[in-house]
């Protein structure tokens, strides 16, 4: 395809392009050396599980892919194996090789439910960092970079400036990360927006290693289903690559109307007016297309057709779901559950007694759309009793 | 000897001290277990000539000597090796291992003019910091302290203030140099006043490899033969161990008055009353006794005797001293020396011409006790004549 279209495709959705000249110069170079772009994607193998904020990425690679680029996919198991030796950082203790090569799989096998495998490399950094010798540290990286500069980097700032301690090492890990891109010799780089300055690191990095600069292209964070902030698994307002697709599909039904543009433009391959058309109809039906069409992408259109089916069944016509959990009353007896909270637990709607108990008190827990107020009364089951808890799990009794 | 007696002759002179009681126990503690104390001495292998503000040091080392310690003598080719990557600090060019090894034994050369070879050990920092891996800097170094408190370091706050590049592996060559206190178990290190934070960083560094910190030992700066700035190379305000007899007698016998207190103290043996009685009497007798003294130490009492009378002579007496360069007219003559610049050169007081009609311009040339003004005016030598150039250098033609 013509570079300038190539450029212009590439370009949509993209927060930074630095710079959209090294690009084009990228690709009219690369094409007259017949050989792909090499495009370089780093995971984090200490938090192996996808959701839709990479998928806003993941897309953009898939894109270079379709114009024939590679992807070099990077497992930073070099400081994930290290991880943070004081201690501090709790979300970052260090992996066992084990570990890293099961993250890694784990990792590889969601991210390949978007890119194509064949235009795949998959590369270790300890390859390459591993062997450095402290006089490599120095001469490589270290001695590349200043302390001032890093120390721009927001969180960085924020800490020296509240006197919050920034240990040496940390100073060193976007640099070995950098690293990657001269090791690789890396054309183009993605990432998050809040990635932008260790992009550029890389890219700093390169050239004081005698390398072209790779092109910095960053892309919008997602914001997650609370429509408030960032989508993050630590938030909780995320829909996992894994997520069964009931799941993703009652998730995406549940964001906030005036989330549905970014996640149709980031998320969904229609055209800008497609979804100017889709966005101008009722909202629901933007919606149910908006959680079809996502649904579809990860567990074919038959799975997203259903889910569909099933959600207008109980939310639009309030009838139970076509498939529901079945539960053998005479065993719960026999398993000594006694209670609502007992029944709760036993069925793994809820993960403890405790939890079970909020629920109640929290109002979501309705049996035969009745509402249940008190966790310990005795259990009124017959056969055909319908249990629902919270707005889309149903449980039934026979 | 007693403990605390050694703690008080090792105390004299002393600025910082961190601390006195660890002093104590380490000399308790090392007793019993039937071993000397391990006393860090680290050597920057680039700067290999040693003057008098050095000896303040190394006195304070042979003290330990004399009670039985051992000093390690460490010379910093790891770093010297590698020098400034970056090019800017144009005072750290790096070094060849040749020129380490030479610069190594000048150094070792100068130093057992004070030291006893017999209770030194001699190691390279490289055994130890070059088979280090990146790892290895991270999880031993890097990740053992932090940027906010290596950036309180005078320099490197300054520098930062002012927005002068730091670069990050500035900061990983103070933790290299503790990393030596840490891989031959110092228990005492010992430095100029300006090494306080250096040789404490040492100090944090064992404790967090579970080591016992060392003892942190501070030395005044020696104020140089100005009276005004510390005594130091670039500045030219030094008397060299290696000056000949000479220059050594005729420097110290050029201080200013108020630094013979500090000069007595930190640079010879006599006891403070000692020093009282001598300061009581003539200055210019009290200077003759520290330059005595000085010379004697380094070349001998005789050789002390003759350059104290030798100065006499030419400056008390304001007759010419008894030994003088002493060249044939002829020669000089059938070497192509017409005048007092040709002569200049050719005797080696200058260094140029250039330099040699700065000296005349200056005043500082006398020929047979006669100021010379031209410096291209035809040379008038005879059997006897007597050239003086500055204060101290004579020149006899024959």
């Amino acid at each position: 395809m013509d570079i300038s279209k190539q450029v212009e495709i590439l370009k949509k959705n993209v927060v930074d392009l630095i710079t959209e000249e090294d690009l084009k110069s990228k690709l009219e170079k690369t094409k007259a050396e017949g050989r792909p772009l090499r495009v370089k994607l780093g995971a984090d193998p200490s938090a192996p599980d996808l959701h839709l904020g990479h998928l806003v990425v993941l897309r953009k690679l898939r894109q270079f892919q379709e114009f024939g680029h590679r992807i070099v996919f990077i497992i930073g198991d070099f400081t994930a194996c290290i991880g943070d030796p004081t201690g501090r950082n709790k979300t970052r203790p260090p992996l066992t090789e084990e570990e890293v090569r099961k993250n890694a799989e784990t990792y590889q096998e969601q991210v390949f439910k978007v890119l194509d495998p064949e235009l795949v490399d998959i590369k270790f950094n300890s390859e390459w960092n591993a062997p450095l010798s402290a006089r490599d540290v120095i001469l490589n990286l270290a001695s590349r970079y200043t302390v001032a500069k890093l120390l721009e980097r927001d969180d960085f700032n924020m800490r020296y400036k509240s006197g919050i301690p920034i240990y040496v090492h940390e100073l060193l890990y976007p640099l070995f990360q950098a690293y990657d891109s001269v090791a690789i010799r890396a054309d183009v780089e993605l990432g998050g927006t809040d990635q932008v300055f260790n992009l550029l690191v890389g890219r700093d990095l390169q050239q004081s290693h005698g390398q072209e600069p790779q092109v910095v292209m960053t892309l919008p964070l997602l914001v997650g289903l609370d429509g408030e902030k960032k989508m993050s698994k630590s938030l909780g307002n995320y829909v996992a690559f894994n997520d069964p697709p009931k799941d993703m599909f009652g998730k995406l039904m549940s964001i906030p109307d005036d989330l549905m543009p970014s996640y149709f433009n980031l998320l969904t391959d229609y055209s800008e007016n497609e979804i100017k058309r889709i966005l101008s109809g009722h909202p629901r039906d933007a919606k149910l297309k908006l959680a079809w069409t996502i649904t579809s992408f990860f567990y074919g259109e038959e799975e997203a057709s259903y889910e569909q089916e099933e959600f207008l069944r109980v939310f639009s016509r309030r009838e139970l779901p076509e498939y529901m959990d079945a539960y053998e009353i005479e065993t719960l007896y026999n398993e000594g559950v006694r209670t609502i909270t007992d029944l709760l637990v036993f069925i793994g709607a809820a993960s403890s007694r405790s939890e079970a108990k909020r629920l109640v008190a929290g109002g979501g827990v309705q049996l035969n759309d009745t509402r249940v107020d008190d966790p310990m009364a005795p259990l009124q089951l017959t056969p055909g009793s319908v249990l629902r808890v919270g707005k889309r799990k149903f449980f039934k009794f026979v």
